[in-house]
């Protein structure tokens, strides 16, 4: 237990969560005189905007990922937990995890967001969401173990379903995925198969609004439209999922039979979010002060995806830039309280928005300088090898793009789950051992 | 179904396993006037060798799996099916698969071998082995956590037995096991904790008989036990496992709190061999012919480790190497066949033993000239590059382990289930909550 002389010298914060908001504020309160506890589920920072790389077997999960103690190494006053938080008691100041209570001077709350499927939960083991490692995997075993289930079946719309691959939501990771998925199936495995061509494959992107990437500017939208549809993606507006089962989907009255579906249309703010007692907005935010605390307690600061906050009026946007100057913001306050300088509320810079589509394929929108295509995916290649942390994943990234650049190759294209452990493909093969013997179509 | 006539034209060739003995027959194979059928449980080729470095964490599961599509891409006569082999009948010339039976006109078997656990298969739960990419995320995943668990944990004895690490078994895959993890936790961790000093892990190699590396020549084995001490391993000789449980093993009476143990000691060949019908050796492996055919069964290979073929008397080792030379031979005794050749038995080439130990350590023995210390390890680091997969795997791995070697740091140290699924953990860390309050020890 911390002495209240301790705690008058030295405050103790608890950062939750080592995302973006969550590793700014490490970074700002290593080696200062506070003693800094991070708590996470994982062991890792994760560098979210790459994931689908990893759920389209571009990069390793480690390339993307890199241990919060490999991070915080040389700060001796952070010492970091794995471990899963179940409550927070904002009057007593403890937070409650798995295994005990830990108290807290300074809480920053910074445990992000997960997936939305609005109401409809179930949907989740058909069509599952990226946001997790685990995830990636998951959904690059799926993706691969379409093509092989297609290359084993001799029913004509079965191989058809398991050909179709159908993302809901066209915000920048649909259109991602969308775009590198059409990549590998028109490239990449173009002729690793013998029955099947996997340039067939049908590659949809669902969107329930009228445009692609609707936080852009209409013309970048207009433009990533018509750069999906270039690169083989059928893009689907005004297209409301309806209903969704483990053979497919439905948009109202029209039926679509797809083996793998990936969801990327809703984002649900981390339940912990309700723990803290304060005003939420619909999507489970918490509205936070301008000084992103939690009304009420100016100890509480709440950053990263899971606050809801604005600033001329428009809310500030859920990404990378805007979780990270948060996290900066809020462990540079808790500094300067303690030199006794008046709090000045969070200022967002807005760096601009960028997302890429495909191969030598993005949009751009830098404080009104608006572009597309090369120079846009140049600009996207940059800023993700930059921002990646570590110099060791820096270079094996760009080694791994490069080669995958010249060669259409991906170089980890791994089933890691061995086929007996895929239990739905082996109610959905033919059994009657025909179309397994040489020589059949 | 194949008519008489098109077999006589092109007989169906179906290989089992795309480890190294069914690769080095698909490379002979391929573009020759034979159909293939490469039957696999993965979609990848291992490099087992290199396994225990992901098991370590230097490496990633992708830097040593190739997809076999991928392999075989340019040889429009082989295709490859993702599948579990149920049975196979040698009087039918049959192969069953989950989804159905393929006939064969020549059967290559390599489907390898498997952990013995000596009967005693209820400690495979607690001391996992090292055969797939599966047991290496798992075993990763056990090492790391371990350390986190330590780190959490309050009571004295429960953290010694969490920093304790017992490796069973010490032939090439138990060394080189217990010589990496000794440098993980002495170097690559050793400044990533606070409360723990993960210098003061305890890496033991158990090892029942009464030297390390039996089937090197005895000097090289007393070298390879100097290397290892000097590196930290605590190794005991003529110690037999005789229990293991959940919270440690014991040795005859004395018994040791271990929370990780790893299983390197027992080899039973792949279940297949017993549908042959042939004899098996004590192991499980066939008792092949001079060619390498099923008694009785010139049409049914069974190379690699499923093998028992003896040459001078002596028992042809299960390694890489004579894996490799048996597949390429029967693939070629199939193709001269057909040219009228009479067969002639295999011979093995004894290339050598190789196996390494730790940073800079390493034996080796090439046809009686035998060394140790760096020129081993340099010559260990050349050859395992040479025959990785890949230009791509190639440069990646030789990145990765120049990085490893100059900062001691290992760039693949995730755990990958969340806290929150590891269950054992939870039951075993300290709920008082006191242990987690800063300022404690």
């Amino acid at each position: 237990m911390i002495s209240d002389d301790d705690r008058r010298e030295r405050p103790h914060v608890v950062i939750l969560g080592a995302g973006f908001a969550g590793l700014a504020a490490m970074k700002v309160l290593g080696g200062k005189a506070v003693d800094v506890t991070v708590i996470d589920r994982t062991n890792h920072h994760l560098f979210q905007p790459l994931l689908y790389q990893v759920a389209t077997a571009a990069l390793n999960p480690a390339d993307i990922a890199m241990p919060i103690r490999r991070i915080v190494r040389r700060s001796k006053n952070i010492r970091v937990l794995m471990g899963e938080v179940q409550a927070i008691d904002p009057s007593r100041r403890v937070v409650t995890l798995d295994q005990g209570e830990i108290p807290y001077d300074f809480l920053i709350v910074a445990t992000g967001a997960g997936h939305s499927y609005f109401g409809h939960d179930e949907w989740e083991r058909d069509a599952p969401g990226l946001k997790s490692v685990e995830d990636a995997l998951e959904i690059r075993r799926r993706v691969l173990s379409a093509f092989e289930v297609a290359e084993r079946e001799s029913d004509a719309g079965r191989r058809r379903a398991a050909l179709t691959f159908a993302i809901i939501g066209a915000g920048p990771t649909g259109v991602e995925l969308a775009g590198t998925l059409s990549e590998v199936a028109r490239k990449t495995l173009a002729r690793d198969f013998r029955r099947i061509d996997p340039t067939q494959a049908r590659i949809l992107l669902l969107e329930g609004g009228p445009r692609v990437l609707a936080a852009y500017p209409e013309d970048l939208s207009e433009s990533a439209l018509k750069q999906l549809e270039r690169l083989g993606v059928e893009v689907r507006l005004n297209s409301r999922v309806t209903h969704i089962d483990a053979e497919g989907l439905n948009i109202g009255d029209e039926r679509i039979d797809a083996r793998t579906m990936i969801w990327a249309a809703g984002v649900a703010a981390s339940p912990l979010a309700r723990c803290l007692g304060g005003p939420l907005d619909r999507a489970g935010r918490v509205k936070v002060e301008p000084d992103l605390t939690l009304p009420g307690h100016s100890e509480v600061f709440v950053v990263g995806d899971l606050m809801a906050a604005f600033q001329d009026g428009e809310m500030i946007p859920g990404v990378a830039p805007a979780a990270t100057q948060a996290g900066r913001y809020a462990a540079r306050t808790i500094l300067e309280q303690r030199s006794g300088k008046p709090r000045k509320p969070f200022h967002y810079v807005d760096k601009g928005l960028l997302a890429t589509i495909g191969r030598a394929s993005a949009v751009a929108n830098l404080r009104g300088l608006k572009f597309s295509g090369l120079p846009a995916w140049l600009l996207w290649l940059f800023v993700h090898i930059f921002f990646l942390v570590g110099f060791r994943n820096r270079v094996l990234v760009m080694i791994q793009w490069a080669y995958s650049y010249l060669t259409y190759d991906r170089g980890a294209r791994l089933i890691t789950t061995t086929w007996h452990g895929l239990g739905r493909e082996q109610d959905e093969v033919d059994r009657s051992g025909k179309d397994l013997r040489v020589g059949q179509p």
